[in-house]
C-alpha cells in the first residue's frame, strides 16, 4: 500500500490557469467581458487574446520575474489575471490610489520586470519610476489605452516599451503557456494595503489560487453562466479570485472604471447582473441610493473586507439583494471563513438575522481549520462569544509567505502550524468566529479591551450618521478612551451635537465602551483602497489631548 | 521569489474527511441521514457516530491497513466512509453481488484486517472466508444487524468479533482522528468489478477525494442541503465520491436497502429528494414506471458508468427529470468528465438535445487535461467525431496505482504522464469527447461492470469448449448481457446444449456475469494475425436482438 507514490497523471500541478482553456471549450460562445457599450468579447476571443499577450510577455520577462499592472477593472486588467502568468512571470497588481512614492517602493521591492500602466494611471507611474534611485533600472512600461478616451504619450515615448493592443495583436495565439513546474511556483504578489515603509508582499502559488477559486464557488453557490459585476477591485486580492472563477463557470464579466450607486444599478438593469463583491462601503452606497423601483430579481452580493455593520446588511437585504458574508485576507488569497447560513435562522426577525450575518463565520471547505486563540498560551478561546483572542488559519489558501521578508514570514507562519491573521475575535458557542477588532484598533480603557469595530457599529444605528469611525485618544487616567470621529448625512435637521451622540450611545453600550468624544467630520479619511485611514484620526485624536473623564463616568 | 516554500500552515493534506467537522458546526441540526420510517439522524449524530466508530476500529487496526465493508447503502454504509479512514484505516468496499470465490480473493489480497458485513452479506463472506487456504489467517468480522429485520447469529458467532451497533456504542466521541501525514497517504481501495483472477486494486489518495467531492459539486451544481437519494451503490467508487459531497453541502442522505420504479417516485415524494446518481439501467426503471402525476419539481440526476441511450434520456427529461451525464472510471475516484451543457443547445430539438447529451463532453475544473490518441503514435485523433481512439486524461483525481500490481499500474498510469482509461472514443470538432466503445473486454450490464476475459477463462474450463470469446450484446432492460460465442472441439460427444454451458457457467461466476446467450460456431473468425474479430461477433450480437431477461434473475 505504502508503495503507491504520485505518478505523472495525477501529480499534474493544479493551477486556476487550465480553468481558461476549458472556458474557450465550454462557454466558447458565451459572453466573457462586456465593457461600456462597444465592447463584448466571448470566451473563444478571451482564450486566444490571453494566448497573445502571454506569447507577448514571454518575450520580455523570465520564469518567475514580476510582471506589475497599475490599472482599474478594465478587459486588459481582466486579461492580465491570466496572460502574465500564463507567460511564466508572477502577476503583481499595484492599487491605482497609491501614492507616486509608494508605488515607487513597491515596484523597487518587487524587482517588477515589466509594468503594464493604464492611461488614467500612467503620471502615478511616471513620477513614481522618477523617484528610483540612479543605480536601479527602472522597468518599460506597457500603455493601455482606452478606446473611449483620448490619451497623450507624446512627452512619455522613452519609457513607454509599446501598447497593450499591440502586444495582444503581434502575439501568437498558438501559444504553449507555460505551465508552473509545482503547484507550489509563485503566480501572484500582492502587497497589504498601506505600506509604504515595509512593503509587506504576500506571495500565492498555483494551488492556493486554484483553492480558493473552486471553494468560492462552492461556498456562495456561484452558478454557471452567471453575470459578475466587477464592482471590487482587481487589485484588491485580485478581486478576491473571481477573475479565475469566471472563467470556471463561464460567466460574464461586466467590467467598468468606475462607479456610484446610480450606475451600479443601471448595470444590474442592464446586462441582467446576477453577483457583485462589495466592500461594506459600496453596500452602504446602494443602501444610499436605492432604487425607486424594486430589484427584478435577488442579486447575490458577497460583502467582506470589514464586519458590515448589521444596519446596513438589513437595508441592503430589504431591497432585494442578497448578502452572504465572507473573511479572507491578502494572505488567505480570498475568502476562507464565511457565514455560512443556516436554514433555521430563516424563522428569525430580521434584526436578529443581521446580527448573525454579521458575524464571520466558519471555515469554508477548502480550509482546514479556524480558530480564535489566547495570545499568551496559543490555546483555543472558550466558545463563549466573549473571550478575545487571535484569530488563526491553516489549509491549502494562506500564501507561502512575504517576498524577502522571513522575518515577518516567520512570525505570521508560526512554526505551530497556524497562520496568525492580525485580527482579534471570539468564538461563538456555535463555533461561528466573529471579529471584534482588527488587532491595532483594540482600544484598552482601564484594563478593558474594548472594540472599535462594537461602538462603531452602534453609531451606525443613528439615523444622522453617515460613516463612523472610531479609535484610541490616549487618557491620562484610563490610558485610553474612545473616540468617535464621525461624517453626518448631508441633509440632516437638526445636527446633532456631540452630547446628543454620546447620550444616543450610553444604555447602548457598556460605559466604558461609550465615547468619550465625538469629532464632527465632513468626510473621513480614507486609504486608496477605501478603508478608513484610523491611523490619522488617532493622530488628531492624540492632539485633542486628556479630557477630564472621571471614575463616575466609568462604572 | 524562489526562497518562498510550503510551510505547515498550507501544507496541510487537503482530505474529504475534513467536511464532516465542518457539518457538524455549520448543519449540526439538519438531517444528515435518513433511513425507513425510523432512522433519522442530525449531522451533529453523524458526526459523533463516526468518531466513536473510529475510535472502535482503531483499537483493532494499524494505520494504512485494510478494513472492508460488504454492505448495501444503510446508514452504517455511510458512516464507514468516513470512521474507517478516520481511524488511519483504508477502506475497502466490497459489492454485495459478488460470489464467495471473488469476495474471498478480495479479502485475501488486500490483506483485510477486519470486514464489516451487513447481516444478509453475512452467508456469503462466511462462505468466502471458508475459502481462505488454512495459512492465511481469516480477518474478523463485525456485524452490522438490521433493526428492521430479524437477524441470526448463533451458529457464527465464532467469527464474529463485535456488532456494529457495539463498536459504535463503546467508542470515544472525543477521539482524535487520524490526519493523513501526506495528502497523498491512501485512503480506499476500491477493485475493478470481476476480478476472480487478478485483482486490480485501485488506490485512492485522500488529494484524489477532496478534489473529487469538490469539483462534483461545481460540475453539478449541487446545492447546500440538497435531498440526495442512494440508488447509486457506495460499493461503486463509493458512490463516485457523495457520501463526502453530503457531508460538505449539508445535504441529507436518504438510505435505502433495494428499490424499485415505485420505490423511487414513493422517496421522491416523501423526502422532497432533490438528487440522485444513477446508472443508465436504474434511469430505464423510472422511465417503465413513469408516475401518473409529474413530478411536482424538476429532481436532478446524474447518470454515468455507460452511454445513456438518447431515448432514455429523452424520456427522463419528459417526465420532469433533469438529466446530467458524466463519465469516470473506478481509477479517477469519480466523475471527471461531463457532458457541461451549452445555453445555446436549449434552442434545439429535443432529439438533437439527448444527442449532444449522450456524449461524455469535456474534462471537469479537477482536471489538467481529457484527450482521445491514437493507440499506436500516441497523437490525439483528429476533432472529428469519427476517429477513434483510446481515451487518457490527467489531474489531481487520477488513482495512486493498482495495490501489488507495480506492472499493471504501469502500463495504464504511463511515463507519458497520461492515464489510460482503455475506453474508445473520439474527440468531436467542439472540443467533446464521445465514448465509442468500452475497452474491447468490459461488458456493462445493470450497472455493473464485467469483464469477458473473466467469462471466457470460465468458458475455457469446460472440457468440450475449443474457442471462447464473449461480448456484449444489447439488452433493452440491462444495457447490455454478456453474449458467448463457442466453438467446441471436434471430438465430443454429446454435444452441450446452450443451456448446459449457461449451466456450467452458474456457479463459478457471479449471477451478473453468467452469459445470458451462447451461440455455437464451427469456428470464431479472426484476424490475420490470429486474434478474435470481437468487433464482428458484437455486429452478429446485435443483430440477434434483446432477450427477456428480468429484474428476478438480478436483484
Amino acid at each position: 500500500m505504502d508503495q503507491l507514490k504520485p505518478s505523472s497523471a495525477n501529480l499534474c500541478p493544479q493551477t486556476p490557469l487550465d480553468f481558461l482553456d476549458r472556458a474557450a471549450i465550454v462557454y466558447g460562445d458565451c459572453p466573457s467581458i462586456i465593457y461600456n457599450s462597444t465592447t463584448t468579447y466571448t470566451w473563444s476571443q478571451t482564450h486566444r487574446r490571453c494566448l497573445q499577450l502571454a506569447s507577448s510577455i514571454s518575450t520580455l520577462v523570465k520564469k518567475s520575474q514580476v510582471v506589475s499592472v497599475v490599472s482599474p477593472n478594465t478587459p486588459a486588467m481582466y486579461e492580465l489575471h491570466f496572460a502574465v502568468p500564463m507567460s511564466g512571470a508572477v502577476l503583481n497588481n499595484i492599487n491605482t490610489r497609491l501614492d507616486a512614492h509608494t508605488v515607487s517602493v513597491l515596484l523597487q521591492h518587487s524587482e517588477s520586470k515589466l509594468v503594464f500602466v493604464d492611461f488614467l494611471s500612467l503620471n502615478l507611474v511616471l513620477q513614481a519610476l522618477s523617484l528610483f534611485p540612479s543605480h536601479i533600472p527602472t522597468p518599460p512600461l506597457v500603455l493601455i489605452n482606452d478606446h473611449h478616451q483620448p490619451s497623450s504619450t507624446s512627452s512619455t515615448v522613452d519609457f513607454i516599451a509599446d501598447t497593450y493592443d499591440y502586444m495582444v495583436a503581434k502575439g501568437d495565439p498558438g501559444f504553449v503557456w507555460v505551465r508552473p513546474a509545482s503547484e507550489w511556483d509563485p503566480m501572484v504578489l500582492n502587497y497589504t494595503s498601506g505600506t509604504t515603509s515595509a512593503p509587506k508582499g504576500a506571495v500565492h502559488c498555483h494551488r492556493a489560487l486554484f483553492n480558493v477559486s473552486l471553494v468560492s464557488i462552492i461556498d456562495w453557490s456561484v452558478p454557471k453562466n452567471c453575470v459578475y459585476l466587477w464592482t471590487l477591485p482587481m487589485f484588491h486580492a485580485n478581486g478576491w479570485c473571481f477573475p479565475w472563477v469566471m472563467a470556471a463557470v463561464g460567466g460574464t464579466n461586466i467590467c467598468l472604471r468606475k462607479f456610484d450607486g446610480p450606475i451600479i444599478y443601471d448595470l444590474i438593469q442592464k446586462h441582467r447582473v446576477t453577483h457583485m463583491c462589495a466592500a461594506p462601503v459600496v453596500l452602504n452606497m446602494l443602501v444610499n441610493h436605492p432604487r425607486t423601483d424594486p430589484l427584478p430579481y435577488p442579486v447575490c452580493i458577497l460583502t467582506g473586507g470589514a464586519p458590515p455593520p448589521s444596519s446596513v446588511l438589513l437595508r441592503a437585504e430589504s431591497l432585494g439583494f442578497v448578502v452572504s458574508h465572507g473573511y479572507g485576507l491578502t494572505e488567505t488569497a480570498g475568502v476562507v471563513v464565511s457565514c455560512a447560513w443556516k436554514p433555521e435562522w430563516n424563522k428569525f426577525p430580521v434584526t436578529e438575522k443581521a446580527r448573525l450575518k454579521a458575524r464571520q463565520g466558519v471555515r469554508t471547505v477548502g480550509m482546514t481549520d479556524a480558530d480564535v486563540v489566547d495570545p499568551d498560551s496559543g490555546m483555543s478561546v472558550k466558545r463563549n462569544g466573549s473571550d478575545v483572542g487571535e484569530i488563526v488559519m491553516r489549509g491549502g489558501c494562506v500564501m507561502l509567505g512575504y517576498l524577502k521578508d522571513p522575518e515577518t514570514t516567520s512570525e505570521t507562519l508560526k512554526q505551530n502550524g497556524w497562520f496568525y491573521t492580525g485580527d482579534v475575535g471570539v468564538m461563538h458557542p456555535d463555533g461561528y468566529l466573529e471579529i471584534k477588532d482588527r488587532s491595532k484598533d483594540v482600544i484598552i480603557s482601564g484594563g478593558e479591551n474594548l472594540s472599535s469595530v462594537e461602538v462603531e457599529s452602534v453609531l451606525y444605528t443613528n439615523a444622522a450618521v453617515n460613516e463612523a469611525a472610531v479609535v484610541a485618544k490616549p487618557d491620562e487616567f484610563w490610558g485610553e478612551t474612545p473616540c468617535a470621529f464621525v461624517s453626518l448625512k448631508p441633509d440632516v435637521r437638526p445636527r446633532p451635537t456631540e452630547k446628543e451622540i454620546i447620550e444616543f450611545c450610553r444604555g447602548k453600550l457598556p460605559n466604558f465602551m461609550v465615547p468619550k468624544t465625538v469629532v464632527f467630520k465632513d468626510e473621513l479619511p480614507k486609504t486608496s483602497t477605501g478603508k478608513i485611514q484610523k491611523f490619522m484620526l488617532r493622530e488628531i485624536a492624540k492632539n485633542i489631548g486628556s479630557t477630564s473623564t472621571t471614575w463616575s463616568s466609568r462604572l
